[in-house]
């Protein structure tokens, strides 16, 4: 059932019609804040502004997609200033002397909230290294480089940004960290990744130590050397977050000529996307308990849009590897649901949330932790794939 | 359409038979730990323990219930051991030297986690007025009343136990402290609460701040003089613990004799009561948002057992001050879909998660939140009130 070379092309075309006419315009035209600079990002289903707070993932990840659309598919002057809005209003507002960020900011930039983790920082990082990249100005390169190598010391320990640390679960480590970390380093390094040859094999031996192939399960926590934990956190599986960790690796195992991580990867992706596979109602389950207990996280059951975008991009990009009847099927299963479930034709982007039976659980195109990230950069991806596929 | 006599008598039967044969049987059975002491707080549909973690809230809260039956249902030796399990634990591993207390522990009582609230040492409050009451020692009381005022400043400034303050919010108070509050303080005073007049006002004061009667609507954040704040944490509606909230207040009602205060309390239980109810699938929404915008917790659809029980009690205590049809209705509407929805005759006590069209979402008795606590509590109280309204 491999696809027709036209199917390839009209699904080609879907990709970027959907990403250049219904996803990005939606973000051009509702998310700037003109009058204090940075973007709204809390957008009803109509892209009204149902709170003016904004969250520094979500800035940073914008800043980072519109400077990579100026820089991977067309010089547009005003996504370059789109760009500029977000990395602005971070650097006045959402930096720390120390180099710690804040989590979300009000509309004038004063602080909201804090949190002890890594990954405010994480993605402004991201944001000024491709826009110092659109702009060739070397200073944002400079300021990723300074903020990178804290986190790197802080991802160690991460007492280090306010997390207490008490001895009664056992140790445990989580893929959440090397995985954006090793994202991190290809998006700052560019082509001169070989400079961190360390860190990135680093990355990778940690990543993989949550991948245990005899079960065909990627656990989020396990102990330092890698041993299954029998807790909660333990147990939890969060397939869209595997899909997303495997095609990070497989990035990293085109670089660099792994064969065997290639296969690992392609591994990670499927039995990640068949284990998160909701058979009875579609799509991909949020969480999930290893051992069949019912998952803690009241959510669990929803169908969330970014484990669909990250699957979409990972299992194609399986296919583009194994030529494989399965994986085919495995990418047009989830495409399908995908397509079928989350765009919003009447008003531009894609909903978020999904309840189980696919219903629209939370209207809003934006929030806390949903903005211009995971659709535009999964379009974005699989069209660009897909470009590969046939040969354009 | 009010209810006979001899219909009274059979809900009471139904009331007190499933506290005491189905939901007190699960917990004596399944959650003691004889090795370390404590209990098992993490409990699968037919009471297996699928993680030994010990949550402090769960762990007082059980402490509270046994206590409470012993004093208030029976006697039994087996009660005063149980509750003596929790006490026992929660004294030798939760509090620490400055009377702060963590949040969960594991099996041998070591830390896993600490929360930046006040709720841990509350439950433990509760748990040694009531244990005191039932053994007689005095030392137990003092403790409480120790932590207690040690709480009470807390209270006022949460930096105190950690939270970082920032001013890119609008100043806010939340609902959910002075509301606790005013509930340990029944605990812990039982009968000799005009000692405390001057903190149960206060406490009254705080909680009507948060009741907008021009808009019939129970707002969980205000700003400090009570007024509406339009953000998501200022239009956010809790309707179960607005519910509760109304029945904490109902019972200083009666016994300050205030009238005033009667009919408020009876409002804030109506109101929220029709404004959380699923007009389409039935049971109470966990969360909404007052101007109609899609709540932010992604488990805002669920139906939880807590608001459910919370409800069956507090819109039976409004029927039995009222006597009017219209609170009748209302109190049958909650106690069917409570009776239909979250029982489990096979395997004891109640499920705790459905989601919004009533199937069980989260087939656990016991989890992190929930342990042995709003289920009984809320059987007992609806039992003892059903006994006043026919008079036994």
């Amino acid at each position: 059932m491999k696809p027709t070379h036209d199917e390839l092309l009209k699904l080609r075309n879907q990709y970027r019609d959907e990403l250049l006419e219904n996803v990005i315009p939606f973000w051009e035209k509702n998310s700037p804040d003109k009058e204090f600079g940075g973007y709204f990002n809390c957008l009803d289903q109509d892209g009204t502004v149902y709170d003016t707070r904004k969250n520094v993932w979500l800035q940073g990840r914008e800043a980072w997609m519109f400077s990579k659309l100026y820089n991977a598919v067309e010089k547009r002057p005003e996504w370059l200033e789109m760009a500029k809005l977000g990395i602005d209003f971070l650097a006045n507002h959402a930096v720390l002397p120390n180099g710690r960020m804040y989590f979300s900011l009000n509309q004038q930039g004063r602080p909201i909230h804090q949190q002890r983790k890594i990954f405010s920082e994480c993605f402004y990082i991201m944001a000024l290294s491709e826009y110092s990249r659109a702009t060739g100005e070397q200073k944002y390169a400079d300021e990723a480089k300074r903020i990178f190598d804290l986190v790197w010391e802080w991802s160690k320990d991460l007492s280090k940004v306010g997390r207490p640390s008490f001895d009664g679960n056992p140790p445990s480590i989580t893929l959440a960290v090397p995985m954006i970390l090793l994202n991190l380093i290809e998006e700052v390094t560019g082509d001169n990744w070989e400079l961190m040859r360390s860190e990135i094999d680093d990355c990778i031996f940690r990543m993989l130590l949550h991948v245990h192939s005899d079960r065909k399960i990627v656990f989020e926590n396990v102990s330092p050397d890698g041993k299954f934990i029998n807790t909660i956190e333990g147990r939890q599986l969060n397939p869209g977050h595997a899909i997303e960790a495997g095609w990070f690796l497989q990035h990293w195992a085109q670089k660099l000529g792994r064969k065997d991580l290639e296969e690992i990867a392609i591994n990670v992706i499927r039995w990640s996307f068949d284990l998160g596979w909701d058979s009875e109602q579609g799509g991909i389950f949020y969480f999930l308990d290893s051992e069949g207990h019912s998952p803690n996280e009241l959510e669990w059951s929803l169908k969330l849009w970014w484990p669909h975008t990250e699957a979409m991009y990972a299992l194609l990009q399986n296919y583009s590897l194994t030529g494989l009847d399965e994986d085919w099927e495995r990418f047009k299963r989830c495409h399908e649901y995908t397509w079928s479930h989350f765009p919003d034709p009447n008003n531009g982007e894609w909903f978020g949330y999904l309840d189980r039976y696919g219903n629209v659980s939370q209207r809003f195109k934006g929030g806390p932790y949903k903005g211009c990230f995971h659709v535009p950069r999964g379009l974005w991806l699989t069209w660009k794939l897909l470009d590969k596929l046939i040969d354009l």
